[in-house]
């Protein structure tokens, strides 16, 4: 990758607290997912359990990364006070990100396409597009992330960016269509979901192009360390959440009893959930 | 942050053991509310699942405290009895409490509207108010936590102070509200979780100020990482135990069978559960 530059004791702490930030965030985000199994409908769980993996495999990853930058890095100061700098022999791993993206995003597809379609035709036939497409923005982009100069960067990362251009477009006029087919409440929860989905996705190629934009140096080694940080934390922890909303949203449609047991009985009385039973009585 | 100075065998002790009593406290409160998910009715068990997500977050920030210390700090004789100070290129890394504090504080008022507003609307029009407010007391009380001069302190202490009032203003105003709300023995706990929160939340702007109020050096070090460690267990594990025991109390008298089944007999007979079944035969 391009050079690993030396740290202040303020970049030095940005990266280590985000990294670790991030790792915890994953961690009980999948941990979150795997105990409110019982919150939605048993048709809902795998989606649940799949966007645990995805936080699960991140949280992985993200104690690798996390190791590799404090272990890499030392300060020169006795103090701790920096500058950081690489001296032990050991280089931080960037390779850890595309590993774990090679895993998560695939199965960020499988989790998002099961929330949100409806048959498991249709469900087949998204996923045998964009799963492929998902394995080759990867697979392109790695050889551009660790080569040394801009222009071998730049033609990777353009043939990394033509899959991903296909995947947001599917992603995007499918979620779009299915926003009509979503019961009640849980269709404006779709609408995030959809730009949760554009504003995380649209950050790695920018993350990316950092250090073709003439913006090199420890300053964007830090902005792409805290971008592709967030930009995880933002597509895989929070977007799992948005998917757990949807399941539960959804439950609460599809049964009227299952919502009755999940709600306080205030909910059907004065405001009411997504779906309610008949209030015969009620004003 | 204020130089970190030395400190000595006995003042090493305390922070080493108040920071692992922590992570044990923190560590079991989670076990706790997870393996007890069962003895509250389902629509209560969010709430004790998003405060298990609390303390277990705590027990991973304070996992990393706790290591951090120890690796930070080297006794400066070789029998181990002190003075301690930093020799190995490491600093104590004060950002851990932060990134806790940015991740658990939303989810605490998140818990806590769940287990004190009765409807879903009701709920989110708090959260809408709480939850930016809280995000925006921790970033902008940071930056005064690791300055070195009390004039820079001061200042981000106090734009942190509003956000801070503001919540704890929403917060005391609602919980005073919904006590009437609260189903008869709930509601002496409720007025305890009140006086919790406000006991425990009330100490953090004062160990911040520790070093403005010319309390410094190694006593101040200690008394505000003491101080900051029994904040959280208090903050955390004892409140999420008030919401357990709420929780409970809530269930009980939502559903008559539950607390049958919950409930030793004598219960129903001597001075009965919060709603009991009708016992003719009773004096």
């Amino acid at each position: 990758m391009v050079g690993i530059p030396e740290l202040t004791k303020g970049q030095f702490d940005i990266v280590y607290n985000t990294t670790s930030f991030a790792l915890a965030a994953m961690l009980f985000a999948s941990i979150f997912l795997l105990v409110s199994q019982g919150r939605v409908l048993p048709r809902y769980r795998t989606a649940l359990v799949i966007s645990a993996m995805v936080t699960g495999i991140a949280t992985y990853h993200y104690f690798r990364i996390f190791d590799s930058f404090k272990d890499a890095y030392v300060s020169f100061a006795a103090d701790g006070a920096g500058p950081f700098g690489l001296v032990n022999g050991l280089a931080f791993n960037e390779g850890y990100r595309y590993v774990d993206w090679l895993l998560t995003v695939p199965l960020l597809l499988v989790e998002t396409v099961a929330i949100l379609t409806v048959t498991q035709t249709e469900s087949r036939r998204l996923l045998l597009r964009l799963v492929p497409a998902s394995a080759l923005m990867i697979i392109l982009g790695y050889p551009g992330e660790v080569a040394s100069d801009n222009l071998t960067r730049g033609l990777w990362g353009a043939a990394s960016t033509i899959p991903f251009l296909y995947i947001v477009y599917i992603l995007f006029v499918e979620l779009t269509k299915s926003i009509e087919d979503q019961p009640g409440e849980a269709r404006d929860w779709v609408k995030n979901l959809r730009w949760v989905l554009l504003a995380s996705w649209g950050f790695y190629p920018i993350a990316y192009m950092f250090p073709m934009m003439g913006f090199g140096g420890a300053d964007a080694f830090v902005a792409r360390q805290v971008g592709y940080s967030i930009a995880d934390v933002i597509a895989k922890a929070v977007f799992a959440l948005l998917i757990y909303r949807i399941a539960r949203l959804k439950s609460f449609h599809d049964d009227a009893a299952f919502a009755r047991q999940e709600l306080s009985t205030k909910d059907f009385v004065s405001d009411g959930p997504p779906e309610r039973e008949p209030v015969t009585s009620a004003p």
